[in-house]
């Protein structure tokens, strides 16, 4: 573990063993077979940085309630069903190194968990009896599920542009994690102009969490990852790294990667060729320079705030989402 | 058309043609493709009943708010978004006489799809700002998905019993068409007894409505009913006509049917012989007096109400759905 994670750790512990009794306790279904699904990914080891944001910005803002473990779950219940969505989609194989659900129980019964987790997460939000956080949460869902469409519909269009990709990363991963802070913010009852700052800074930090995610599909090794490496090249799905490499090739290069592309297969050697040619085209240097942007931006937002243990911790966590290795 | 669908067909066509701008005005998706695939299955001639018995509930509560239009779309939106997931997780291939959406635009668009409608429906229902809606609407969706997961897990299942299907089907259909009369009831600022009595309703409407559908799939044709006959049998799924005709059935009868049942195909001839079995044993004479009970209840509890052209127009719904051929 690296020293920044390990720091990190140690600060956010308690909140997120109350994350995990939270997700254990309202998960709550009538369906035996819905907890077995839904725990399998819920349970499987997964970061809670979605909820944890959510938590931290309400505790930024001055909220004490303890249902504000009970609120988190929606931010991971939400994530947990597009996860299950996305990966009947993707049909991916590995999801934190264990076989997705859909191998296990297949598609139907993990479309309709996925559905049973879009409800619960709706049913929680509906307990506040605020009706601006539940249009929030329902906004993510609508935005998250377009976000996939737009991704699935450019698959293999090697035109995409870096616009496009910027608004479907927005979508897919911006909105949930803009959403954890704002609704946060909101449930503290703080002034609007704050909670549009903790949205901002959400914002942000989705924006820097999924240019980094799409990254390490080109830099990470599979173990460490946790799923297949190159996997989303294999899709024809075409993130930053690519974008950038594309446009930044010569011609003949860019008529290789192209096939390579449209193929949806390719050897070793032809993955670490392209992986130099990122290099290269200083493709992976753009993508990181892009998300050090989100990250100081991020930050800034944050040094706007009074110093205090949780504006730390949220700052430790936008230099964490850029430099994690998986 | 029979006379009954004539003339409520007569009373409510400006309610329906209401619900139809509604629909249109309020898919409102940022994806056009989403427009197209939602479109597809929602503008294929669906019989709107659930959201007009939204907007004759609430009429009968005295609401004469026009968002009442726009409300009643997130019965219709959150019962395409299961249609859609149903139909990907059936593998059916026809739907009101068309192909499934998931046959021309796949499974993934499919899914995405319906979760764009279910958030769709729920932001919808955010708008009101009422807790108790929202709390109604996501339970229906938590609901529909266990009922349909419970019946995937009973697939095949011949030791499955009345008491199950009930189970099933309550979840599935029940919970939706009492949400849609309870939250019409909610919505006018009924008293809460008023709101019981309407959901009470609406619950025995779901109930015939779901056993008429199963029977119908064993005394309908291909051609009326807009879907392949034989179909729940065929996916192992069973209705209470076959649970029925299984424990009424002598030991060699039953032995022969839970073969056809196991083996999953069957010839015409095969099928003919069951309905005759089925009519034998007074299975379609049961399942239709089981929904007559409910039909009677449904008109008795609209009978409490003091006498309007509304409560005519539900008691005919009430009729109309057991005596419907589609």
């Amino acid at each position: 573990m690296s020293g920044l994670k390990q720091q990190l750790m140690l600060r956010v512990e308690n909140d997120l063993n109350d994350i995990e009794a939270a997700l254990q306790q309202n998960l709550n279904p009538h369906v035996e077979l819905v907890r077995e699904v839904a725990g399998h990914l819920i349970f499987s080891g997964g970061k809670r940085i979605r909820p944890l944001l959510n938590m931290l910005c309400a505790r930024l803002c001055g909220y004490t309630d303890e249902f504000i473990k009970k609120f988190s779950t929606i931010i991971e219940f939400l994530h947990t069903a597009t996860l299950l969505h996305d990966d009947v989609v993707d049909e991916a194989d590995l999801r934190r190194g264990k076989p997705v659900a859909h191998s296990i129980w297949g598609a139907p019964v993990t479309v309709l968990t996925g559905d049973f987790l879009l409800a619960r997460a709706l049913n929680i939000a509906a307990e506040t009896g605020n009706p601006k956080i539940i249009r929030i949460i329902s906004e993510i869902t609508e935005n998250m599920c377009q976000g996939e469409i737009l991704q699935l519909i450019k698959k293999g269009d090697v035109n995409l542009s870096e616009a496009d990709y910027m608004d479907v990363i927005r979508r897919k991963t911006g909105f949930l994690i803009q959403g954890a802070c704002q609704t946060g913010a909101i449930l503290a009852g703080a002034p609007e102009e704050t909670e549009n700052r903790l949205a901002q800074y959400g914002y942000h930090i989705g924006m820097v969490f999924q240019i980094a995610d799409d990254l390490l599909d080109y830099t990470a090794d599979t173990q460490t990852l946790g799923k297949t490496i190159g996997a989303d090249l294999k899709e024809g799905k075409l993130t930053l790294p690519v974008i950038h490499t594309l446009e930044k090739s010569a011609a003949q290069d860019r008529e290789w990667l192209e096939h390579l592309i449209t193929g949806k297969k390719f050897s070793e050697t032809e993955f670490d060729t392209l992986i130099g040619l990122m290099h290269n085209t200083g493709a992976i240097r753009y993508c990181q320079t892009i998300a050090e942007t989100h990250v100081r931006e991020a930050k800034q937002i944050i040094g706007s705030f009074a110093p205090c243990p949780t504006t730390e911790t949220l700052i430790m966590i936008a230099d964490y989402t850029l430099n994690r290795k998986a």
